[in-house]
């Protein structure tokens, strides 16, 4: 059978239909169409050792009023300058100095904050509420939601932001506004979605009227989380795949916290090692607390206490704590994205590990 | 105009059509549908003054083997013998004695308790998960669970019951079986159902599958309930109705804990007086703390710790701290039977108070 | 073991504690907790031959002036005087003379009309929407929508109503209004629904907003019901125990017309005989065209062309056209109630037939 | 302010983080968070006049086996060279010759096709359901069903492609399978989803079990669609955005056909002329019967029966029919993307029209 790609009599048909802005399928058709994923984002490790002196560096040559937000992004290798650390998910390391302020503005890209170092000095305000930020802490800034960030600590605090600003960027749905004033009003009780939602399991306020598609509760305590995990872990729950993991949910309808982005917490025991499995979606990972390795696509990721790494969508990974005290990772994943889209496969390696 | 129910002409055809199995409408119409609900309950209080001799001299006199299960049921006297606090719900008072149990069964009515007097040392089986019963807890035993009630402590245990048994009835939907043996083998951890989503807010175990159409979590602990009320309180929580109210959810879905009842607990600070409003939904309170009154169309009912009280549907009613300590309530009513049906209405007191 | 019912000792006690309002449970127990609901409604068939010449001497001797609504109700022979046709359903005949007006007002419980004998000359108008009323026709007035009936064809129109109404007044939720004038004003083009949401399967329009509980469509005709039983039939479709049935949809939700009562048409092929099965939801069944015959609880019920027949919930029931023509059969149901509240139960026969 | 991107002092320390793949948000920060969405597609009109006689001469250079499938794709002189349309969408335009076959194959990218030219003699079989395909037909191929396509009339058969295949490789989610046969076993009767599913509105098949995220109905005949139109035209029907149109919907849920595509059909009545909005969304439109111009972004696209046209979302666009004959559009949209992500703006144009 003749190659109709490269058959040159054909060439003279195909280019005479360029000015109509047509194009025959059937020179891209096995690339358009390819048996599984294949993601040009590769498993990568950004390690803490090497991000701190980095971001501290920024801190000396950049103010928050230059750089309106001091961030340094994790970008990933394999996606050729794209401002991103997988397909759909951004990452970055953010600093605030004693006595700064990262001006308030809001946009469509939802954002996670998952504080990395600090003692409760440093807050993020989203819509008049004033969230306190401690290590471990989970904190949203859900889409369209105004938010500033203060510190008025005595030390910097450092957190990862999460943002799935290369989907909405994709899907040219972003919008981006400046408050104006560099801090907005603070309009309600500090922690106010944790005295309403927080407080236990299964209790909420009557009266209380939420209609967002994204959670109400804005604040998760690493101080409520890790208790959790470890009574869920007590209890023998869990998977072979994740070990003892908890989604952080939005209580009001039991889903995903935010319609984009997944949120998780997980404790591996010592010498826990999981079975490997691929999901489509694409996961971040910070490690809250422990050593271990992660093998990602058979490459072997080693990681310890506030490092990140990423695991692309379609690959098998499997983690391991190789050390002898607990390890904790926190998460975040496009999951409800690709189950919103009925696009969300999973699939156990067939030997179980890589 | 004639009066077509009392003509004399018109009584022979009616007569004549009764082997038809047929009748007028308009003999009945006015009856059938009335401006707006009068319910045949009355608002009514059971003092705890009343009900513990009563039930601790049933403790005398019958074993649970003779009663299965002993327990007063709390009539309302509106309801002309009819096992029913309102339309629809049930409420008893049960007793099990140190040493005793309540023999495993299930039904299709929906249950809960909650426990008035007990330190742990009694417990409920659902399921296979046994759940250590203290003061101011919820069980839940919801629609064809099994469950068997025992005591292993030095006292005596009591609980409110609550079912939704009028309503099943009436729906002819009731089926009930018995285990078999008298305690159903206990097959998970104690409190399993807490340690996997109970331990804290806006988190859910992954991995645990759980399909039915209630709450995944059997056990809500006062211990967690109380602090959540105080801190809710604190924070400016609440409605002119009912004070700062939480409701108990399934922690999956953030719904209603099962699909005929929901459940509140209610925090009123000293001398606080509540707006007055009348639902469709009707509703039973168990006084876990503090004292005052409720005033329901009008009747003042005065009750302190412990009283059981009902409100019928579509009764105004208004509740009032009278002491100097917070009054704690707990309550249940019908809510998502009449929201399901799309028959829920609420009103407010013209007046604000009766 | 004594006999805790009869003991006389123990009597006393069970008096005394009347003034409490308290009675022990284990005298009611085994009643208030069946194995298996036991209706207390009968399977019985009001045949037409003696429906008709009733309704027709209605028509002589009151007006609907008079009697508001000229309907004769279907009444149980077992439910002992309840203005019900099974324990949750209402079904009754209605009559509307040429020139006549049922005069315009609005309740809770949800209504349908299915037309016996018209040509398109009566009418409904539901809010503000006037529909004609053609034989087979199904015609909605859901809750709290205001509604009236006319007649202004040269013969009289005469159809079923079926309703919630004893649902409604157990659940202690019936509202009631008068609109004043004996005609609501049309504001609507003539079917101006049908227009809408009623020209093609799968076919939304857009713009239309429609939050109310209940289908947005008033009117599914027969001449449009008809072909499509007949497609369904032809194509194989059906189950054992209905043979091809279509459920009348909410097409804005796929789902049932009402919160309260789901609707069928089914047909029958000459000589099929369908497996029979029980559920726990109650049905009334209204004879469109044939003849045939259904056993229920293992009682012959033989109908005929505009007969109507119940099935009590939870009796094993079976149907069979006995005739050489095909059978329609419409019937309404309160499953969607025994669904929300989770207490639906199917079982088949364990014979396949009675 | 000094210039942070520009600093030369800056630039070493930029430089030197580059090997640890971390990057400056600061330097990116105003091109990845914009005010507003600007896309890169553009408005542009696809003639029939030039389409056709292209894909004309495929049919005589390249045959179904070389090509597996004949089609010329729509490429959005904007998109530098992506396969797409809009920056979710795909359009191409397919042909099969007399005799032909267009081999059996899956994939996760759902389909649509839009019959722009046939008698129901071609077909496409979806999960063993042979669908004749005629002129103005909505044919469904979702995610992950098998379908082929065939021709047994005497001229060919041409249709609209429409895919959210740049969607589902953005999100790197496509999966594809050949079937290994060139044609797929039939196993259902011919067009067995209408029998079932689309013989008249607000109709569902009792037992027909159907769980997938997309349509149960396969097939939407423009036999009912413009006829369902010209009523709702006739009845006052639609918005003054988009004239009298409908969306086709699942049947099972009234939601989406699909979860990633909406499909509308809408009609212009001669000289109307829509008032301009813009939204999120993209869409693809294409010119079923008429002749009319749209203006996208001010850019004046002049339109007539058969060519095909995008409007890239948030672009203010309006349609008129500039003709004395109704023009009659089909469209698909991303919108369920955008909705499910909580993405989904529209506003109209300030001044109303452009």
């Amino acid at each position: 059978m003749r190659d109709v790609s490269n058959d040159s009599e054909l060439q003279t048909y195909y280019r005479q239909m360029v000015p109509h802005a047509l194009r025959p399928l059937w020179l891209d058709y096995k690339e358009l169409l390819q048996p599984e994923p294949r993601s040009k984002a590769i498993p990568y490790v950004w390690h803490w050792r090497d991000m701190y002196p980095q971001i501290m560096k920024a801190a000396e040559l950049v103010s928050t009023d230059e750089a309106e937000r001091r961030v340094l992004m994790l970008m990933n290798p394999g996606l050729e300058g794209r401002d991103a650390i997988t397909n759909t998910l951004y990452a970055g390391v953010q600093l605030v100095l004693p006595g700064e302020v990262a001006a308030a503005h809001r946009h469509t890209p939802s954002a996670l904050r998952f504080i990395i170092d600090g003692d409760g000095g440093g807050h993020t305000t989203v819509d008049g509420e004033r969230i306190p930020m401690e290590s471990g802490d989970l904190v949203l800034t859900p889409n369209w939601t105004w938010h500033d960030h203060g510190n008025h600590s005595g030390r910097p605090i450092i957190w990862l932001d999460g943002l799935d600003l290369p989907l909405a960027n994709m899907l040219e749905a972003t919008f981006f506004e400046l408050f104006g004033d560099d801090m907005q009003p603070v309009t309600k009780p500090s922690d106010a979605s944790v005295e309403s939602w927080g407080a236990a399991a299964g209790l909420r306020p009557v009266g209380r009227q939420h209609t967002a598609a994204y959670s109400p509760l804005m604040h998760y305590q690493w101080r409520q989380t890790k208790p959790a995990l470890e009574r869920l872990a007590a209890a023998g729950g869990g998977t072979p795949e994740d070990g003892a993991m908890l989604e952080y949910t939005n209580p009001q309808t039991g889903g995903h916290v935010m319609p984009t982005m997944a949120c998780y917490a997980q404790v591996l025991a010592p010498g826990q090692r999981t079975a490997a499995h691929r999901h489509t979606c694409s996961a971040v990972y910070q490690v809250v607390e422990g050593r271990g390795q992660s093998i990602v696509n058979g490459e072997q990721l080693d990681w310890e206490s506030k490092d990140v790494f990423c695991v692309p969508g379609w690959t098998y990974h499997e983690h391991a704590n190789t050390s002898s005290e607990p390890a904790y990772l926190f998460s975040f994943t496009d999951l409800p994205v690709l189950e919103s889209m009925d696009l969300l496969r999973e699939q156990p390696h067939p030997k179980g590990r890589q």
